[in-house]
C-alpha cells in the first residue's frame, strides 16, 4: 500500500463545472472561434508521432503557406502563444553583438527590443509616435546609419491599430544585406499580406486573431536566407524549446522527436486554416475591410474619433479615442458586465487614452458591428 | 477594393474534415483524455484578462498545489508543453558560470544538460546506466565534489521507466546550500510525490500523462528559496516567454498582461485537475500502482521481461525488453495498425532494446491492461 500518512488536503479545492459567460470578444484578441474549430479541438488526441498526426502537421504547413503567401519550407506552428513565436524569430538568428534595428511605434516594438536584448543583440531603435507609421526614407536612413543584420518591424501594431506599409522594404533590406523580420500577429488572416512578395525573411503570428482559433499554437516562417544565418551560427541557439535547428527535424521529413506537440490545438488550427482556404484570402481580406469601414462610419456617427489616420488603419483592430470626461475603463466594464461584450483599453503610452476594438477572423461580421455600436451608444449616452 | 492580382493558390490545399483513428494511447504520452476534459476544452473562450478567466487561473493554481502537495505561491501552468516548463526551471535560476549538477540516467537527464548549457551553466554530471537509480551516498559525494548551485534530477525517467527515490535529497541539498530541481513529467498525478515534503525547490511537469489532459499547458512550481535566486540575478532571465519575474505578475494579484494565455487548454487542465481532486491523490496513486502490477504480472506470463528492477519501476511507464529475434518496431506497428493501440519503442540508448508502455491518468484502467496484454499476445505469438 502507498503511504498516505501526511498528505495535505489544504488545496483540494471544491470546484464547480466550468461555467463561463457567453462573451462577444471584440478586443485585441482572443476573438470568438468558429464552432467547427471548437469541435475539431475536442477530437480525442492521437500520438505526436502517429502517422495520422504527421499528416495533420503537413496539412497545417501547407495551409499556413497559403494564408501567409509564402513558399518557405520552414513554415510551422510553434507550440506556444504568439509571444513564443515572436521570441523564436529572434532566438534563432540573433547572435551576441549582432546589430538589430527595431522600428518602435507601439508596445510590441518595445517587446522586440526587450527580447532581442536578452539574446545579446546590439539593439538600435528608430521611433514614431504611437499611431503613426515609418516611411521608406526614414528606414533607409536608419539602415544606412546602423547597418543592422536584422531589421524588425511590426506590420500590425496591436497596441495602436496602425498598419505599417511594407512596400519597398524587402528591396531595401536586400540592398543593405539585412534580414527583414515582421510581426504579423494582428494581420495574418485579416489584412493583405504576402511574405514572399514583401521579401520578408522572418515572420510570426498567433492563432487567436485573424485566424479565429484559440491561442496556443503560433505561426512561424523563415526564409532560406534566414536559415543560412541560423546554420552559420557560432553559438548554439540560446533557447532549446524554440530552436529551429531541432524543430525543423520534427516538422521536416526526418520526424525526429523534439517535444510533445499540443495535439488538440493543432486540430483546431488546422480547422481554422481550412476555413481560411475555403473562404479564400481575397474574400477574407475584403470582409475584414468592409466590416471595419462599417465600424468606422458608425463610430463617427457616435462622434467618436479614431486614433489612426484612415489610410493606415488596421481593419482587424481599431483604436478609438476616449472622449474628454469619459471614464474609459468604466465604459468597457459596462459593456462587459451588461452586454457580455469585451473591448480593451489602451496599452502602454495609450493607456487611458483609447479603446481597442477588434473585428478579427470569425468575429469580423456585420452583426457584431451593429451590436457593438448600439451597446456603446447605450453605455455612453443613456 | 483590395488588389488580388498576384495571389497564389499553390498551397490552398483541399482538405477533408478531421478524421482520426480511435487510438488507445498506451505509450509514453500523450494518453487518452477523460471526455469531461475534451468537453471543457471546447468551451468558447473568454478573454485572458476577463475576471472569470482570472478565477479559472486561481483554481488551476490551487488544484495544482494539491496535486503536487506544495504550498508554493508560484505554482502555475506554463503556456507550452512539458519541455517549455523544463526550460523555465533552468532559465529562471541559472546564471552564466553557475555550477549545475545533473544526474543523468536517461534521455531527459541529457536534455537537462543541453538546456542548462544553453543558459551558460558550468554543467557537471554524474551518470548511471539507463534503467538504474542514484543512491544518496553517490549524490552526497557529487555534491561534495562539485558544490553546485543547483542539483537537477529526473524523478520519473520517461525513457527508462525508472523512479528515482527522493528521500533524503532535500536535506542533502539544504546541507550543501543548493537548489533541488526535479523533473516530475511522468510522475505528477500518477506516482506518490510531495514537493514540499521532499524539499524540492523547482519542479515541472506536463499535462498529457498522469494528469490526463491534452498537451500544451505545463505545471511549474518554484519555492521561496528559488525565487530568492531569481530575484538576486545579476543578469535578466535570458528567455522572455518563460521569465517568471514577468509571469508571476500575470498569475499573481497584479494581473499584468504578459502574453495571451492558451485559454482553452487551461479549461482542459482545470477539468483534469478537478478529476484529480475528486478522486483524491491516495486513490489515484493506488490505482496507478494496482494497474501497473496487473500489467507486470501479465507481461511475465507472456515471458516478457521488464527492464527495471521492480522496486524502482514507475507505475506510469513500463519498459519491456524486446525479446531476441523479435522486430520491436514491427510489433508496435502491428499493434497500431491492427488494434489501434499505441505503444512506443526505446529512446536514445534504449532504442531498439525496449518497448515503452504507459498507463497514465485516465488510461490507467484494468480494461486497458487486458486489452494490451491480449493484443500483444496475438501479435507476438500468433
Amino acid at each position: 500500500m502507498i503511504s498516505t500518512s501526511s498528505k495535505s488536503d489544504r488545496f483540494r479545492r471544491q470546484t464547480a463545472q466550468l461555467d463561463l459567460p457567453p462573451r462577444v470578444l471584440l478586443g485585441p484578441g482572443p476573438a470568438n472561434v468558429h464552432p467547427r474549430v471548437l469541435t475539431a479541438m475536442s477530437t480525442p488526441p492521437v500520438g505526436h508521432l502517429d502517422p495520422t498526426f504527421l499528416a495533420v502537421m503537413d496539412e497545417i504547413q501547407d495551409l499556413l503557406r497559403y494564408a501567409w503567401q509564402t513558399e518557405n519550407e520552414l513554415t510551422i506552428a510553434v507550440s506556444g502563444t504568439g509571444s513564443a513565436a515572436m521570441e523564436a524569430t529572434l532566438a534563432n538568428v540573433v547572435e551576441p553583438e549582432d546589430v538589430v534595428l527595431v522600428g518602435v511605434k507601439g508596445y510590441f516594438g518595445n517587446r522586440l527590443v526587450d527580447m532581442a536584448s536578452r539574446y545579446g543583440a546590439d539593439v538600435r531603435t528608430i521611433s514614431k509616435p504611437w499611431g503613426q507609421v515609418f516611411d521608406l526614407a526614414e528606414i533607409k536612413t536608419a539602415l544606412e546609419t546602423h547597418r543592422p543584420k536584422i531589421l524588425a518591424l511590426v506590420h500590425a501594431e496591436t497596441s495602436t491599430g496602425v498598419k505599417q506599409p511594407l512596400e519597398g522594404l524587402g528591396e531595401l533590406c536586400q540592398q543593405y544585406d539585412c534580414l527583414l523580420l515582421v510581426d504579423t500577429v494582428t494581420s495574418l488572416g485579416g489584412v493583405p499580406l504576402s511574405i514572399d512578395q514583401s521579401g520578408i525573411d522572418l515572420a510570426y503570428s498567433c492563432s487567436q486573431k485573424g485566424l479565429g482559433c484559440p491561442p496556443g499554437a503560433s505561426p512561424f516562417t523563415m526564409s532560406a536566407k534566414a536559415i543560412d544565418k541560423l546554420n552559420s551560427r557560432r553559438t548554439p541557439v540560446a533557447n532549446w524549446y524554440l530552436d529551429m535547428s531541432l524543430l525543423s527535424k520534427y516538422w521536416g521529413s526526418e520526424r525526429v522527436y523534439h517535444h510533445t506537440a499540443p495535439i488538440n490545438l493543432y486540430y483546431g488550427l488546422r480547422e481554422a486554416l481550412r476555413l481560411v482556404a475555403e473562404e479564400g484570402l481575397e474574400k477574407r481580406w475584403q470582409r475584414h475591410q468592409t466590416n471595419a469601414e462599417l465600424l468606422w462610419q458608425g463610430l463617427a456617427e457616435l462622434n467618436l474619433v479614431c486614433h489612426v489616420e484612415q489610410q493606415y488603419r488596421l481593419p482587424t483592430l481599431t483604436t478609438v479615442r476616449i472622449p474628454d470626461g469619459v471614464d474609459g475603463k468604466a465604459i468597457a466594464g459596462k459593456l462587459l458586465n451588461e452586454y457580455n461584450i469585451e473591448i480593451a483599453g489602451g496599452l502602454g503610452e495609450l493607456g487611458g487614452k483609447v479603446w481597442r476594438i477588434g473585428l478579427m477572423g470569425y468575429n469580423s461580421r456585420p452583426e457584431n458591428v451593429i451590436l457593438l455600436l448600439n451597446a456603446l451608444k447605450q453605455v455612453l449616452y443613456f
